[in-house]
């Protein structure tokens, strides 16, 4: 049996165990939360998040790609969020590969020259690739007066730790 | 309190509750799901996924943007999940405003001329919507292998329904 006949097979549960209940009392989400799509990072567990409490956006690596942005805008715009996290965390694939060894293998093995995406968004240093998510939310024109902190989940530990720009980032990242 | 201290003391808890064993013996994740970013879609509780079973991708909408594909891509090509699942759900959010309204607002809020994002996304059919993701991915050159389905999550009464292209929309698709 495939993973998606098994996963559909728990969704029944889930409809038959549903309460109505959680869903009428819930207050309207106070925070977005953009993390990495990795199947350790347990977002909702990890922060402890109840049904209708924040909007999670997560990709690859949990970088503020222009669809990262689109998200966040929508989600304190449009649905009136008022803080942000941005979780990535240690062990992540995309420090394991780069962008253009991937790209020429795919273009390899399928004849394909390479068109979507632009970039794979790979990184080498976890800390560095946090801030600057976070500098590019923080600097967005739309998203200038919003509270956005970065983390770091250790998949490891299961702990979760706040990651701080010094002035060396600042500068690195004004440059 | 803010809401993000509300969640780091949340946090700090999963960190004290956290189980080594159950990462030691998590499978390599064999599915990759797409789905809103909307706070009463709790993929991992809806698809009753436990810790390591599956890259979870979200954005507004549920949308196969450059970005989901790229996810998808890494996900697939790197990570070697099989199968994917698409699931936007009712009462989505991006069925009650306009791209081009929320521009205009955002312009003259800000001061600020559009520029990133593009496009919000935003839709009018939720099934339709639903069909051109998954015939996105579908047909992207480097995800033709894999099978990719498509699904709509009732936020009222906590089911999940399979969408399957009949042959208007195949035609529409292909037009």
């Amino acid at each position: 049996m495939g993973i998606t006949e098994e996963v559909l097979r728990a969704s029944r549960q889930h409809a038959a165990d549903f309460d109505l209940k959680t869903l009428s009392t819930a207050p309207a989400p106070r925070l977005a939360v953009l993390a990495c799509m990795d199947s350790r990072l347990t977002v909702e567990q990890i922060l402890g998040l109840r049904i209708g409490e924040a909007h999670i956006i997560r990709n690859a690596g949990g970088i503020a790609t222009e669809d990262a942005l689109r998200s966040l805008i929508i989600s304190h715009h449009v649905m009136g969020t008022q803080e942000f996290m941005v979780i990535n965390h240690t062990d992540c694939g995309m420090l394991r590969f780069e962008d253009a060894d991937l790209s020429r293998r795919l273009r390899e093995q399928t004849g394909e020259p390479s068109a979507t995406p632009a970039h794979f968004h790979a990184f080498k240093d976890l800390k560095s690739n946090l801030l600057q998510q976070v500098a590019r939310i923080r600097s967005h024109p739309y998203l200038r007066n919003i509270s956005t902190r970065g983390f770091i989940y250790d998949v490891k530990i299961g702990t979760l730790e706040e990651v701080i720009a010094d002035a060396a980032h600042r500068e690195q990242q004004s440059a």
